[in-house]
């Protein structure tokens, strides 16, 4: 089977790009699951129902969060009812939502996606190598078809989470940096990994937003009301294919799409 | 011109890596000029003259380094003595060591190449894009060849910097993460750009380092002594061209070679 | 001469305990001149000019100010045009403000007054020790009453700044962490030192929040929105004792001092 | 009852204090208890049984630890053997050593201490406040006394734990900043609390450290091997007097001695 994991979708041009440049790639690549990350999706930050409506209406099956998760009230009622976005699953007990989830894919296969979040330069939620390991273990009684949105900053983090987890789950796909790495590959025990995917949104820009802002906040270090950047748009995307029978990953392979304002 | 740029050179493994892949890159593609980081070379930490050594006589005319430089004592006077290594330009006034250097590469082209340190996640140096510029505008007056080694951590920062020297100087190459990033271009006013170049040194590791060390200290959060791993070998780099009459780059290329252990 | 620094003035009751405490406070102890921390004055974040309007009547003469010097829009121009307010000095050249104000406090005798910001866990700005001394010196040459607000989190940054401007300033006085240490002393050289003064707003809360919505934030690792907490007001300060021909510090003295809700 | 805390001991002049201001303090405030936090306490980081031993012997019943508690290998066996040294209880299940340990107090009391350290700023281990709570809660049905040192750097991190187990220990004593805070109190619920115990070592240096080499190192940004400082030997502590049938705290007392070099 195979999956196709899409990086950040950053405000109005990412939904742009999941508009316009998804459609031929689904022709193209037939996925079997579209999972994307949507923590983003809102104006830069955050998701609300109409937005994730938006992007579910599109073509993408799953979506998964990060850090930004929070950003808009409304994303606190929706995950509690929408089984089909995951927010980090090592958020302390009795936080809203959930942290990983089951869906049928296409030909009636189980998929079970996890949503994790790195701790190196981030919140200190509980351990994702722990929970990872514990849930990919509970998750693998039901499906042997898991795959893992590891949201992190630090490398270090994300590639040694993919190595702690080669061989319990079909993927560990790195999320947050926005900048897709050139390091995809199966690991040996059959887990297809890449530090970071990638962001989906306009290309001209510093990870969405618009230059001069980031620029401007580095140089004065005074607070800088962020906005979405325009211009060409890309979308970033790893496919991933799947042995259904063992849940070994057998192909990864990375994509970078563009197309005009 | 062309210029390779070579990512972080890790301990013994990564010398291996020069001294056993670099030969034949040099040999296809015939750089005027070889850069590598070489803040990781001695040991995983830092540089001594020795290896310093090693890497000029295995074909490398400039290392630049980074938040490691300072790891090993020798590296004091070295860095003092040795024209041919930088050090980021940003730390205090008076601190031992240059921040940029020229160069003469093949043909009679002069080349600067000034090294600069991120401040996200990282210790709180002078500005790197007020410096960068003035740096930048300093040394284009004697050539319009220059490169810049960016060592960062935080994606936004290596980004907004490319962009804020882009026309300024010929590349913004990134280091620091050890993984290399997949968004190596040429900017609109004639910089050529990458996020990271990657490393050379073992392949299966993390960053460098065992992996086994790296996943316990992310598991007990106690400290673990890091040991260089084994293994397959990798060089990461870029490969540059410049038109050496206006300094702008007219194509980047990464490079992933691989050897045996 | 005599000093009182007052610790952050937090929000409404901050401004409240101005009110009501000061005025004894001056009666009893007579300062030539009143500084106060105001970075927190309106509704727990920044400064806005009738806020600043109402410190000033109730006695204050000159406010310094830390970190959220900026979080409300109004105080760009007011910090551009009013000398009284001072904020950290070592933002980057260009930034609205000044970092140092000279003003006549009682019996004509001047006073330098400089706002420095720590980098320990805070923003990467110029170096607090190397402009310190600088603009010790620089104000030096006009007089040799000079008090500085270290606005900083670490302890160890602040007992530093202390010992490296003894004698060239007549007091060190930390600000930032809301809660008044008990390190009061006059060092060797003459600069009156303490890591923190405090904090002038509600007794029974979190650094002058509401307690139940800070313990929410560590317990859910949710965004949660600071609201200002009520009940017991108190004023936190320092009262120095300078020898107006030397600048050295004779005395300082710790006041707490408390009122109902 | 009455327990003494003695804030962070800090190399050999931080045992020479505990040798020579101790027994005075012993004499006169006559504690059923003494605590003190080790984890600087061989050669200003960690602990070792030879030290250990000296302070037990000194006078010391209990020694708590923090974010040092590792930085002598031999460290790990000695925590496993010695009931009477707690370190942080939120590190991950299987460190080595214990988090709380019960000691049979003056007059028959059973007494709990509890060991924590916070998360800001600091490494990312389990929740402080849930784990605090439910620890607070176990020992609570074997005894009322109970004492929590709370091993963090900001202040608002210790403050919330402060009220969030108000009612649940009899104290919540910080440690850490090496610094004493002048706010101790009794809470509402009657747990005693205050910010910072303070440090016991040498009083002209920077925690404890020399103060040239920690100026220096925030001067150059370059490593500096530190050494802890010469000179006057101070005592921090604080006395806090507990109603052994409810655990309440009735008063908590600081204290500051000073002796010569
Ligand atoms: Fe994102
Ligand atoms: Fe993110
Ligand atoms: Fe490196
Ligand atoms: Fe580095
Ligand atoms: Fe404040
Ligand atoms: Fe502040
Ligand atoms: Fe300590
Ligand atoms: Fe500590």
């Amino acid at each position: 089977m195979r999956v196709l994991m899409i990086g950040d979708v950053v405000g109005r041009p990412g939904r742009k790009a999941v508009r316009e440049l998804l459609p031929p790639l689904l022709q193209e690549h037939r996925p079997d699951l579209v999972v994307a990350n949507g923590e983003n999706a809102a104006g830069g930050n955050g998701i609300t129902p109409d937005i994730a409506g938006e992007l579910f209406a599109g073509g993408i099956d799953i979506l998964t969060m990060g850090n930004h998760v929070w950003d808009k009230r409304e994303a606190m009622t929706l995950l509690e009812e929408d089984e089909r976005i995951v927010r980090p699953a090592n958020y302390p007990a009795g936080t809203p939502g959930r942290g990983y989830t089951l869906v049928k894919a296409k030909e009636n296969l189980q998929v079970g996606i996890i949503n994790l979040s790195g701790r190196v330069f981030l919140a200190p939620l509980e351990c994702p190598f722990r929970l990872g390991r514990r849930l990919a273990e509970e998750i693998g009684a039901l499906t042997r078809i898991i795959l893992v949105d590891f949201h992190a900053e630090a490398t270090s983090e994300k590639v040694a989470l993919g190595w702690y987890l080669d061989g319990l789950v079909s993927a560990v796909i790195g999320t947050h940096t926005h900048i897709q790495t050139a390091d995809a590959r199966v690991l040996p025990q059959g887990t297809a990994y890449i530090t970071d995917v990638g962001m989906t949104g306009p290309r001209d820009s510093v990870l969405g937003v618009k230059t001069e802002l980031i620029v401007k906040k580095f140089l004065t270090q005074l607070p800088v009301r962020f906005e979405v950047a325009g211009g060409i748009i890309q979308l970033e995307a790893v496919l991933i294919d799947i042995d259904p029978g063992t849940g070994r990953a057998t192909a990864i392979q990375r994509l970078q799409h563009y197309g005009p304002a």
